[in-house]
């Protein structure tokens, strides 16, 4: 459990007042209107990597829903978990009709500081504004924390706001296994949820009435745009395939080159055929960034090969064609190696249109910041199919995401969050 | 620990009397000359990748230690663990000049079951033949048990070999790690050995005036000439090197396809430049099997990829010209994607001629068996350098080795047994 005392020994221990090397440059921090950073600065580093790997309901993440409880009731908000694993921090009696903000804490793999927690630390610092103003709300106010946004233990991206939303078929989500063969069902219960009660939650998200996310920006656009915050427009449509490639495991050093059907190779020309496929068609985007061999000994030809493809593109139909053509070379190239594959869909999301007159609504109210379309899903995305959803970005100077480079500036970071307590002193 | 009656109770639970589907027909062995084989059937399992998974010091691993010890004690010999934690097992007072055989019992992830045990239960079971017999030994004998040899764990195959003859430095082994991040050191601290004490152990050495190695087979060469047993001529030169290569993580849905240095698509094309090459070199072998990817996200473009190069050829300065020609064509390969590769060697095996002398002998002695030269390495290939050695090859119906599939007949097995009690006779 997180607690102050040990939270400040850590930081001595670190030397937490040098930038700490993960793109937090936290003695401008500590003190500041981002003293949350600054506060989880240490918890889920990942030396190997680099950055953070703070993965749902292991170590990290149960000490920053335990830092999250603390921080909100400090605040005085109510803290309650809901059947999903996602967090709530309720500012007066719970919906309908309420104005709900936050993002979410768990990362991908060597992810970086912002990735997540921008927003819910930006959430609590304006509500904390709020208070400190003496505003009183008209309407329910609550920050949510949502489980397993990136899907780095379990697969599925937006994870919690899946479920939440009816979003994925909650037998399929029990079903789910990480990398250790531990179903989602399991490690709820080790949670302390109940896995029978996983799944779309009605009741909770008609207390919605508007989502708003704060999020850094993933890519360049305010960078290119010179600003420091933007609204969201759109999200690509994109999804998750998962290519198994099977061929004959063997011993390396006595089977002949001309006897092999090696699914490693047949794997590699599987990647080459992505990258090259995607490259050829404007605005597409295809990635292969898990592998996993098996059995994945030095001295070991590979049984098969599992790769998970990441692919989007500018509208659904031209992702699916993405991921068509892909097929098809994938099929092509793993054959030249007397190898088959198999592409499962693990995920899809289609295209994300925002709210066009609540995004242009928020953009004036803002002095006429930008609205940027973005590849990246968000928990707002899929909320937005269910309840009117928003999102700020905050520019990241790095244009860099998902990476221990992945920054903010401070004075960008406070940008957003004088944007979210503006907008949130509109809405409530 | 292993006990007789928890594995009896293991036996009943998975239907001990059937084909237990990774090779072992299982009521073919309960009761013959290979209970051997049939008591550890079931220790190590590996559902996920089928076959065996039995790393050093892990659960099966200690599992088979306790195992063979209290089979060896059966027999009256006297058990010990050397310094650098290979198992012997002493028929009458150890060394100078005794007659030593053995082999090893862990595995690659996801091996077969004969690689390493069929050695061991072959030298238990023909020392039982001989005393039962009445036979009375001249010179002192023992069954050797080698740790690592398929460097599963710590990457250096041959490593408890390596280690007792000084193949390898001992700071250097001391710091080797596994997946984990443990280190050897910490690994043989845990195992109850002490690390400082690892490493070149020339008493223990002294002691081998010959050692002598059954293993199945992981080839076709005695499938070609319809015999069942062989003797070893000589392994081909071998090495293993760590390719790392490097380009710049980021987020796979908002960075562009040609702002990509994506180091998992130049490791593909390295991967298919291996095979490539390897493919135009006669003789040549060279196999990717094991590969990680940093930080392994779905949906992130990786930063880094580590793919462990595996090669072999007929002679030491082919094996050299192959790596060579491969490290040119994958800096090539990786270039394309603006990323860059590291090469670093980390184990190196010359080419092994057995003693031509001793291996005629014994073909002899056998009535004339075959003689065979092989790819895979061997503890023995390592010995070689520092005493007399030799090696017996059991044949392997399906060709297959490293895998669930590798396989040898009662028959074969029981024709290695007496081949190999027949040896020991002569010798002691």
């Amino acid at each position: 459990m997180w607690d102050p005392s040990r939270a400040r020994s850590r930081r001595r221990a670190s030397g937490y007042v040098r930038n700490v090397g993960v793109g937090v440059r936290v003695s401008e921090l500590a003190h500041g209107t981002l003293a949350g950073l600054a506060e989880i600065a240490d918890i889920g580093r990942d030396a190997r990597r680099g950055g953070y790997s703070r993965q749902l309901w292991q170590g990290p993440d149960l000490e920053l829903r335990a830092w999250f409880a603390l921080r909100a009731e400090r605040l005085g908000l109510a803290v309650e978990t809901d059947r999903n694993g996602n967090l709530w921090a309720w500012w007066g009696t719970p919906g309908p009709d309420a104005v709900v903000t936050g993002s979410h804490l768990d990362s991908v793999p060597g992810g970086g500081a912002y990735d997540g927690p921008l927003g819910v630390v930006s959430a609590l610092e304006a509500i904390g504004r709020l208070q400190a103003s003496g505003f009183t709300p008209s309407r329910p106010c609550a920050v949510l924390v949502f489980a397993e946004e990136e899907g780095s233990r379990f697969g599925i991206a937006c994870l919690g706001s899946r479920l939440l939303t009816g979003g994925i078929d909650a037998d399929r989500a029990r079903a789910l296994t990480d990398a250790d063969g531990i179903t989602l069902a399991e490690a709820a219960a080790t949670a302390g949820l109940d896995p029978r009660r996983l799944g779309a939650d009605p009741e909770a998200l008609a207390r919605i009435g508007l989502f708003l996310e704060l999020h850094v920006e993933q890519g360049r656009g305010l960078i290119d745009l010179g600003r420091p915050v933007a609204v969201a427009s759109s999200i690509l449509a994109h999804g998750r395939w998962r290519l198994t490639v099977s061929g004959q495991g063997n011993h390396a050093g006595t089977t002949l080159m001309t006897g092999r059907r090696d699914p490693m190779v047949a794997a590699a020309r599987a990647i080459v055929a992505v990258q090259e496929t995607a490259a050829a068609i404007p605005g597409a985007r295809a990635t292969v960034g898990r592998l996993e061999v098996v059995p994945g000994g030095t001295n070991v030809i590979a049984s098969s090969v599992h790769a998970w493809l990441d692919a989007r593109c500018d509208t659904e139909a031209g992702t699916r064609a993405l991921v068509a053509a892909i097929t098809a070379q994938v099929e092509r190239a793993v054959s030249l190696n007397g190898c088959s594959v198999a592409v499962t869909e693990e995920s899809w999301t289609g295209t994300v249109a925002f709210d066009a007159a609540l995004a242009g609504r928020f953009a004036a109210a803002l002095g006429g910041v930008p609205a940027l379309p973005t590849g990246a899903g968000h928990d707002a995305g899929v909320l937005s199919a269910s309840v009117p959803s928003a999102m700020l970005f905050v520019r990241n100077p790095t244009g860099i995401s998902h990476s221990p480079e992945e920054f903010a500036e401070v004075e960008d970071c406070v940008a957003g969050i004088d944007a979210l307590e503006a907008l949130l002193r509109s809405l409530l």
